[in-house]
């Protein structure tokens, strides 16, 4: 028998899928920006940002409101306060898509550095690794967390051997490329850092559905 | 009448402090290697960030633990899930401290790039304004969450001005300066965004705070 919180339940997910795509999106389109030098693309994902902080203020409420009004236990509570975590990740992923936006409009009238370096690559993993994070929560798919955990590290060794070819092959060798290239190596690091939050999502999966699991079965302890 | 529920809130109150003195501590710490080309010290906030990561987990269990066994309504657990976001933050910022201990230690064997140009001033912003944010939610002081807030724009502004002189006044002048200039233009970075990480605990004390003020005057909506 399907009972009302499950409802309530369904609905948060919907709402957190949402906040994700959102997110991913905005990933998308600020990496497009930059690939395109395209102005106004880069100035939309600024200019929606709020969307983004309005849904995770709703998201918020709910889970808080479902708290209050339900009194859920155990596997239900942890959803809703991992939830509440994930939305938080997510708002912020949603946010250093505004930071990429941001640094794209103060390289976008100046001359290109090289085809960005290992940029869009970087860029690939970042927008993938979003969805799986989501996905292993909506699915409570512990086997997709850790997927999420080993693509980190390749998103990692990626953005350190960008930032080496951007300081070494150009600002080094040539000064006055400097202002260009550090907006291209902070955008990289931004990237990782959308991997980050993508881990910490897979992370409190992780401990979501396995605490849950030792919950129940204490010979596990 | 003292209800056990308060016992707790204010055993969880104590924990939160600790991992907050602990931030900030990890904060002092990575900077004072910078500045004293201290490697044992820089590699000590590495070494030791878990601890930060066991009291986060901590933490997070006794918020859930308390939901679970209590279920407080209204302004308890606003601020048992208000509690939750605020030790995710700190744990942040600790992991921010070890971000600067490592760059610290890529440059540390190097010739100094001046005197860290106005790196020490924001790090002494960035703790101050840790300790505030933190306060302001032991005290549920909304004033001093707005004073959070302003200082944030401060740091913002010299990490900016910190920026463009590593840019223009080294990596530009002399391309052989990048390596170490980068270095410290990321330190600068972490610092602004360790007082973004206290600016969402300020926001989070304000929401917590101002939407119990609405619940208990629904004339104020």
């Amino acid at each position: 028998m399907e009972r009302h919180i499950d409802q309530e339940l369904k609905e948060l997910n919907n709402e957190i899928l949402k906040m994700g795509a959102y997110a991913e999106e905005s990933i998308f389109k600020s990496v497009e920006a930059l690939k395109n030098r395209d102005k106004e693309l880069a100035k939309s994902v600024i200019d929606n940002d709020v969307n983004a902080d309005r849904l995770e203020l709703i998201i918020d409420e709910k889970c808080v409101d479902l708290i209050a009004r339900y009194q859920p236990m155990a596997k239900d509570l942890r959803f809703i306060t991992t939830g509440m975590k994930i939305n938080a990740e997510l708002e912020r992923i949603a946010d250093i898509a505004v930071d990429i936006a941001q640094r794209t409009l103060e390289i976008v009238d100046k001359p290109l550095l090289k085809p960005l370096v290992d940029i869009p690559k970087l860029a690939a993993i970042a927008q993938n690794i979003v969805k799986m994070s989501i996905d292993s929560f909506i699915k409570g798919d512990i086997e997709l967390a850790k997927k999420v955990l080993a693509s980190d590290s390749e998103a990692d060794t990626l953005r350190n051997l960008i930032q080496k070819e951007l300081i070494e092959d150009y600002m080094v060798k040539d000064g006055s490329t400097a202002p260009r290239a550090v907006q291209l190596l902070l955008i990289a690091r931004f990237l990782e850092r959308i991997c980050d939050h993508a881990t910490n999502i897979a992370e409190d999966v992780i401990y979501m559905v396995q605490a849950e699991v030792v919950k129940h079965h204490p010979e596990k302890l």
